[in-house]
């Protein structure tokens, strides 16, 4: 038996010579996520193996660099005879058996294709070609007779060969009398040859689009001929375990080795991902030729081994806000090695391409001279406002609340979680809904918002989100200043815990939707436009889709417009992706949208502080701004 | 002790757990050769373990493809405990002592530039550039700033960027106040960003020349601002103990383990040359940041890790003859990762880059209507007939007997080596001269084409190559049909060993000179032009150096013209590709050699045989032809 350490926890076990790490961390009580179920493919249980050796088989997931570092999968290493010292990074995001995978795993709509028929005009394409054989006379060289054909058949000038496509021309043109399939990437006036393979292949070409939020990524298998989504497949990004919002990652990504290990975790993530839409259309990874990735700013600059420190500091400046068109390979993404990643451009540091991804799919881009504004909610918020004259965008952070950080119970919508209340106007009682149906095991982002919405409504709490001392209440328990709202009560035999919130979360809320709230009231102030002039609101995000319009406009996190006015777009930052995917007037516009937009600061600008402290009421210090919003009557019992 | 047999020899030895396999190979009398004395850099000692364990260290050199299949360096690999059985490549072109290295190894010429100052122009350059400090207001990134300056100061559109330049470009531009050099290949219009560093770097920007040849390797380090030559090393080529010519390489390669191990083998020798040139100027290789490579069709194929089967098979057509601007890293010469390799292009299968850089350095394809023949002959013969008019060349297979090769005592032009004899018109007995003044111990090429010219001026020999038979010297024995030349008696005490040359050695001789002039017969056929009208004539390659103009004219290898009209141009392809480094005008005029030239086929070409065997004769069957030549006149003796 050999002692198994592991760091920062300092639990230990003893464990025979070839138990999984995996299996004594268990036997430690030290919690790895394992997703994939030990297979060594979502990277998820990666640790460091900080002294002893160990047997590993990285199975090419890590880099030499990581595996040089001592890092391992757990579930691919064994104990040897050595005392082991395994450092897990800290699960700062991981709540007990609340953590959930796979949320959103549904099959897409296919009947439709992604954009109009005539738009289609996908980001790859393969063609088959005939290519002549080669002749004692012209002394052509396989080359240069596939360019010939490229260019009198196809018009494609130069085009790029890669080494390893290279590698493998003389058996492709040799292996079917010179019938080739050739799969090529249009780009920048030239093209980029992605492969080249004898015979007539398959005529389906496949792309993913990718969408990497902080929180959740996720991926969808799309056919680029027909312009069809064919698979989607989300799940929580793998860094999570290393800091629930950017801050936190780029803070962590301060070590040159946990910034690799982030790039390590994020890459797990979107190819396991990729492995799994993959398999469920029977298609092997790497049969996939076209990417497009829409990510905030810190994403993409994590995907990319890119220091983000200075998108934390001012100026806050990015490395890049588009990327060229680097290949899978190089990046580390396991579809066709020589696939050209195409990054949706951002537009700052805190307004990335998962915004310019997500604009797409709102009106707001088009040709109408009416105002929109665009909102996508989470730990960090971005708004734009604009019609087709100007664009206006910022950021604000919300910090972790919407997504159930920084409250004592909260967690994320997953499965168990309060996403409803009811609030009995009488008693102050509530009735809760909780996602999944299950048991609740805490409360979530859009289930605050709603026990606020219902508290206010009822006349439980005040505009400054206090409990009100002269009304009483069974679920209100009063302790000195502080107070706190009994959400569930524990079971009677103690076997059910009880779920309460207290006055410090509602405070975090509503620190959240003010931000939110003073961030769209300054972007209107430096459009010279009044609330009422929106026509129309898109609320976008995996946030959004929870989010109960009425309770979020009671709380005041969103403007008091008429319901009609409102869209949820769902995962608009998907969608824009995999509509880039398969079109190029996308593609262009989303390049000029990115280029179009004004950013505004907000960390810098002194009147934000001002919109900030006014929006820190219940639903606003004016009032007037929130018409429908109504609170009951104060009635003073003996 | 543990057993390592070695194969193909079936020698084995027993050695005790650590010791080296080179050690244990010198114990079982295998000869590996690692020239770089174990220092695990040359690459050289690869080989394969085929049974059993060891404990290897393979330090990056080798890929992971190449250690997977069981590839080491015997340097670096010590035996454990397990039997091994390791299989060492055959050394068809290893004989014994006479295998030297660094032949050619001499400090060049800096007094001059290597084209004249106005041309200089150089592949690639180091800007300093003052990148202004990121501003919140403009929202620019790193990226964009960096473009920007260089689109307004140096007119530079859309660089390429890559993202290991990228990753480091945040640090860059911050740790000098936005001073940086940065290091630019143009390309295409565009141009690749190779480097960006904070501050003023040394001003030096330096690049490599390779020439990659069959049999040597050479590698000259040149300035790229002064365009002057610095440093120059010349060894063999690591593939030559996997067959002496492009033929028997062609063979070896057709196993895609062997093609990688080809691959290596020239890489390895490149990248010693280059770290030892380096060292020499107290430079780190990866601060090298340009790189032209001439050679051969096959050399580059098997560097580039094509197959080069199809070169061998009619019609003869190679994957590519130019090739797009690999990165360094890509294609692994150990200089900085991101320089891009600038590869002469060349004009058929036969005749690559090494001459399209060689003729850069012939008058041949000036402005003059004089007509020019370049010939580069070694195992392979390759010769370019023209002037600004027309340019035609054309290949011929010469056999290894000029390298030595297929001659019983035959060795490359090294220490050791005869390399010419005078013969003594009485007796017939030689008088010898080696290279180093050492003990022969073999006979070269220009030593073979010296004792055949010299016996056929004194009369020893007739012109179709056998001895006199009515002619007696002690240096000639009869046995029957076959006669042997003593060129060097063995020393009484048995201490020395002969040196004799047999009527199927001169054989040998004659069909390799036959195979040259021939090929130049027919090149003047099909210009139309006579022998007589050949203005100049340039011998290039490491061949010609040790080549007596008057032997060879004697033998019938090279016409028979006023010696006046010849030159000698030494390394003519290095020289190229050094002239090439330093200015785009020779990039571009090579560029459009080798496009201009005309490729005349001779394996098909019937006239070709007739013309081979009429120059089957000392000096050809027609005697017109080489007016200057004379044979002794036969003495008949009673």
């Amino acid at each position: 038996m050999t002692r198994v350490v592991f760091t920062p926890s300092s639990r230990s076990t003893d464990a025979a010579r070839g138990t999984q790490l995996l299996e004594a961390a268990r036997g430690a009580g030290v919690d790895i996520d394992a997703p994939c179920g030990g297979e060594g493919v979502c990277g998820r249980c990666i640790v460091r193996v900080t002294a002893g050796r160990t047997n590993a088989d990285s199975l090419g997931i890590l880099p030499q660099q990581a595996v040089d570092e001592g890092y391992v999968l757990a579930c691919r290493t064994t104990v040897l005879d050595s005392e082991l010292t395994v450092d897990v990074p800290e699960l700062a995001g991981r709540t007990g058996g609340k953590f959930i995978e796979d949320g959103d795993d549904s099959w897409p709509d296919d009947s439709q294709p992604l954009v109009e028929q005539s738009k289609i005009d996908p980001l790859v394409r393969t063609m088959l070609l005939h290519v002549p054989e080669p002749q004692l006379e012209d002394g052509l060289s396989d080359l240069e007779r596939l360019s010939r054909v490229l260019r009198k058949e196809n018009g494609i000038e130069e085009p790029e060969y890669p080494l390893p496509v290279v590698r493998t021309l003389a058996d492709a043109l040799r292996n079917d009398n010179g019938a080739v399939s050739v799969t090529l990437m249009p780009s920048r006036g030239s093209c980029a040859v992605i492969d080249v393979r004898p015979g007539d292949r398959p005529p389906s070409t496949y792309g993913v689009a990718v969408d990497v939020g902080t929180t959740t990524v996720a991926v969808q298998l799309v056919c680029l001929e027909t312009a069809r989504a064919v698979a989607t497949r989300t799940d929580y990004n793998g860094q999570i375990a290393c800091g629930l919002d950017v801050i936190s990652r780029i803070h962590y990504a301060r070590d040159p080795v946990r910034r690799e290990e982030l790039r390590i975790r994020v890459l797990g993530t979107i190819n396991n991902l990729i492995r799994k839409v993959a398999r469920r259309c029977d298609l092997p990874p790497e049969e996939i030729t076209g990417a497009v990735i829409a990510g905030n700013t810190t994403m993409m600059h994590l995907l990319l081994g890119l220091d983000p420190e200075h998108i934390r500091l001012a100026p806050y400046t990015p490395t890049l806000l588009e990327a060229s068109r680097y290949t899978a390979g190089e990046v580390g993404i396991h579809i066709h090695a020589q696939s050209r990643l195409f990054f949706c451009p951002g537009v700052g540091s805190y307004v990335g391409g998962d915004i310019t991804a997500g604009l797409l799919c709102a009106g707001l881009t088009g040709d109408s001279g009416s105002v929109s504004l665009f909102m996508d909610i989470g730990t960090n918020g971005e708004l734009v406002v604009g019609n087709r004259d100007f664009l206006l965008t910022c950021a604000c952070s919300a910090g972790p609340a919407f997504e159930g950080g920084g409250i004592g119970q909260g967690m994320r919508a997953a499965a168990g979680a309060i996403e409803r209340v009811e609030i009995d106007p009488e008693t102050g009682s509530a009735k809760c809904w909780t996602i999944g149906d299950t048991r609740p095991v805490g409360i979530c982002g859009s289930g605050m918002i709603s026990l606020l919405a219902g508290l206010y409504r009822t006349g439980w709490i005040d505009p400054a989100g206090k409990f009100r001392r002269e009304r009483q209440s069974p679920a209100i328990a009063i302790d000195g200043r502080r107070g706190t709202y009994m959400v569930v009560p524990g079971g009677e035999d103690g076997t059910e815990a009880a779920i309460s919130v207290s006055e410090a979360d509602i405070e975090n809320i509503m620190r959240a939707k003010a931000a939110v709230y003073s961030a769209i009231g300054l972007l209107l102030t430096h459009a010279g436009i009044g609330i009422g002039e929106i026509d129309r609101v898109y609320i976008a995000g995996g946030f959004g889709r929870f989010l109960n319009l009425e309770d979020a406009i009671t709380i005041g996190l969103i403007p008091d417009l008429p319901r009609s006015r409102f869209s949820y777009l769902g995962n608009s930052s998907l969608a824009g992706a995999s509509k880039s995917l398969v079109s190029r007037e996308y593609r262009e516009r989303m390049s000029k949208l990115a280029r179009s937009m004004t950013y505004v600061e907000l960390n810098t600008n002194p009147a934000y502080m001002d919109q900030y402290t006014s929006a820190l009421f219940l639903p606003h210090t004016d009032s007037t701004l929130f018409p429908t919003v109504k609170t009951a009557p104060v009635v003073h019992r003996q």
